[in-house]
């Protein structure tokens, strides 16, 4: 039985150094122990260099996942992962710098609102966003429904847009934290996606390229998110608010609700009407809500307000006296695209066709399995299946009932916007099923914001 | 926050079929599921035959190390291992073809004896070694300090020796179970040695293609052994126990005393002359009775004695009346030695320098760090350090004192012998740091077989 590590020991000095060292720090991770800083930067650090090899790093990466990391391991990670590309500073600036990040749900469209809104009280908003990826939606797609918009800017004209309008809205660049990339590609395919610490140490790295003050987290649980569990999400945030903290950053997290969509409008362009719904005063009370809330706590830790109610009250007012509204337009026509979609919503793409998804009994909706809307919408088009896929900004769902609510047999819970009958019916039974109709309302309130985490749990 | 592993599948028709579903059974594994035979099949079969990636094994390992193996998945991933290359089949040999298989220690040296012994009795034994890694030694490099040895056989070559001699000695081929030496290699620098299940499914599915009717197994415990506590050892014992039985073979385990060198001598050529003396009815008590232990297990799991008592008077007998020996100088001799070392051990090779390591005080040996020995001898040239290292068969250690012997100060307790300057004081140094020396004599027996598994332990 040969046991080359030992044999290895014995022989530091014979070339195989770097070999050797990789291999004691996955040993090291999988019993479970502590890696240093250090450590962290040549397994981490090493890997996006191309001195350690794929196996090497899926192998940790695994251990990883097992094990858990500590606080401080994953601090190291996050950061050895920020500094592996360009880390922006806004320093200069002459305000604060605050983002909101979302981990993605159904109908989940509040950045469209947030970075307007935020902006037009006078805090800076530098956002990079993503795609949208299996059944959640993306900022990216969103905003190129808007006819022109060009979120593929340059981190230089990102920076001017940034200085010159408050606020920003791009996606990923080659220069921010490449290790991500790398390791992401990776985890896709060894089974190394679903671990809170990886998660964390991928989102943060990302969001600390943003040269930020703050940042404000919406982390959701339920039937449309990531998370289903709300444990798994108050774990995964309060991993994420205690790496920020670390790396001293101001950071809250909320808890919310993804059981059923926000809003009404699911799908690229019906994203972006409700949104400018919501800049107008106007649109469904738990997507103003959210909204609200989320500029209120970016207000708060920006130090803009003294308190998060004084944020709410202030992001009111910016939509009551058509200050969002403006930075909306300005936003949308310096990234070159055409705000006259505020005035006129036919202007953004429409679809063909319509048909209704009907309650089959009369009751209350008790519950939405609510990543099945999600993924109907991806079977319309509306979202990709692999990386490659276009999305139709056309087609979507308009969700005429949500929980709580009482039906008739035969109406319309759902009204779908398509443009192919390809997989129609597969949309069509999808959204079907994930309706329930019961004879009794469902007990309990509902709460948007099911939780704030303003620390670390460890 | 990007989730592909559910975007592929809803996509399993799209052309990624195969990299989807081996990422699925890394996550299966990885969430603690138990695999069915096809998806081990799958993954690692798809491995050997180069459809799986390095970076998806070492995940996959990684998951298997951390979360274990059930009993079903261990023979499927046994057998799935044996069959990815050939397996011999002596089924019209006319009596049984048994071998031993040793975890490994330090002056472990009985299947030089067992394989003329049991052969001797009329039972047919196939045995493919290995060579020295680590602190231990190795069969093969053994029987090359044997002038004219030759252990590079074909397989064709092996079974008309087996046929006509009842025992031959050989090296694993490139036959024999490329799935193993494929997997090592990448176990090796991702760490995932070290897994009671990974260990079993190496060990036996070389073993199984030796085309046995039975294995017995000496699994090592102790200072001087891979599985330093003797409940590792034990669970071990019981994989390749149960793992056997599942594939129709009789089996036995003795987990056996490592704490200390197995006989006096060490080293290769050394190793070479206490078997000779064995063989002549001579040599150490120790290595004497677990040579006998050994053979009458094979004897009797063959069917060749009808208790273990019988097959070791059946030992005890074909030393006595030279047939063990004389089988022993036939081997050699139809493998190309010489068989003259029988008669004139200075036929073999032997250091020019000898160096005693003397006791620092009076008292009573009461523990040996037995590693630290095997370590002193691959530092001298006795062992290799890395694969490619040449081995010096002369050098080597004479153990004069082992554990509950009395010492005087200044007694030697090791002669060393070598044949060259340069990490000699490194060695010595390992020698003088081995030994516990203490005024009173450690208290209890020191049984050398510790215990006997015959059933799995699952």
């Amino acid at each position: 039985m040969a046991e080359w590590p030992s044999a290895r020991g014995l022989n530091a000095e014979c070339g195989v150094l770097n070999a050797m060292r990789i291999v004691d720090l996955i040993r090291k991770k999988r019993d479970g122990a502590e890696l240093e800083r250090g450590e962290i930067e040549a397994i981490v650090g090493g890997y996006t260099r191309g001195d350690v090899a794929d196996y090497q790093m899926s192998a940790w990466l695994m251990a990883t996942l097992l094990r858990g990391m500590s606080g401080g391991e994953l601090a190291a990670l996050t950061e050895t992962m920020l500094h592996s590309g360009e880390v922006l500073d806004f320093s200069s600036l002459p305000a604060p710098k605050v983002d909101k990040h979302s981990t993605g749900g159904v109908g989940d469209k509040t950045s469209l609102v947030l970075a307007p809104l935020v902006a037009a009280g006078g805090v800076f908003v530098p956002m990079i966003s993503g795609r949208g990826l299996g059944h959640t939606g993306g900022t990216l797609d969103k905003l190129e429904s808007i006819p022109g918009f060009n979120v593929n800017l340059t981190l230089t004209e990102f920076r001017r847009i940034l200085e010159t309008t408050g606020c920003a809205m791009i996606g990923q660049t080659a220069e921010i934290a490449p290790a991500d990339k790398k390791i992401y590609a990776l985890r896709d395919v060894t089974g190394t996606v679903e671990s809170p610490y990886l998660i964390c140490a991928s989102i943060m790295s990302k969001k600390m390229a943003e040269g930020l003050d703050a940042l404000v987290l919406d982390v959701k649980t339920g039937s449309g998110a990531f998370m289903k569990k709300e444990d798994d999400a108050v774990y995964l945030a309060q991993l994420m608010v205690e790496t920020g903290l670390r790396m001293g950053k101001k950071m809250v997290a909320l808890i919310t609700d993804m059981d059923q969509p926000l809003g009404n409008l699911v799908g690229n362009s019906l994203e972006v009407i409700e949104c400018i719904d919501v800049l107008k005063g106007e649109g469904p009370q738990d997507l103003r809500d959210l909204c609200l809330e989320l500029a209120a706590w970016m207000f708060y830790l920006s130090g803009k307000s003294k308190t998060v109610a004084d944020g709410r009250k202030l992001s009111e007012d910016l939509i009551a006296n058509g200050a969002a509204m403006k930075k909306f337009r300005e936003m949308v026509r310096v990234q070159g695209g055409d705000e006259g979609v505020v005035d006129d919503v036919k202007r953004l793409p429409a679809a063909k066709s319509k048909v209704d998804v009907t309650s089959p009994a009369a009751g209350y909706v008790t519950a939405i399995m609510n990543e099945k809307l999600g993924t109907a919408t991806v079977v319309l088009g509306g979202g990709r299946e692999k990386k490659e896929d276009r999305v139709d900004p056309a087609v979507g769902l308009v969700v005429h009932n949500k929980i709580g609510d009482r039906v008739f047999q035969g109406e319309a819970l759902v009204t779908v916007h398509y443009n192919a009958d390809a997989r129609l019916r597969e949309a069509t039974q999808l959204i079907a099923s994930a309706y329930k109709i019961e004879p009794e309302p469902p007990a309990g309130a509902r709460p948007l914001v099911k939780r704030v985490i303003e620390s670390g749990g460890a």
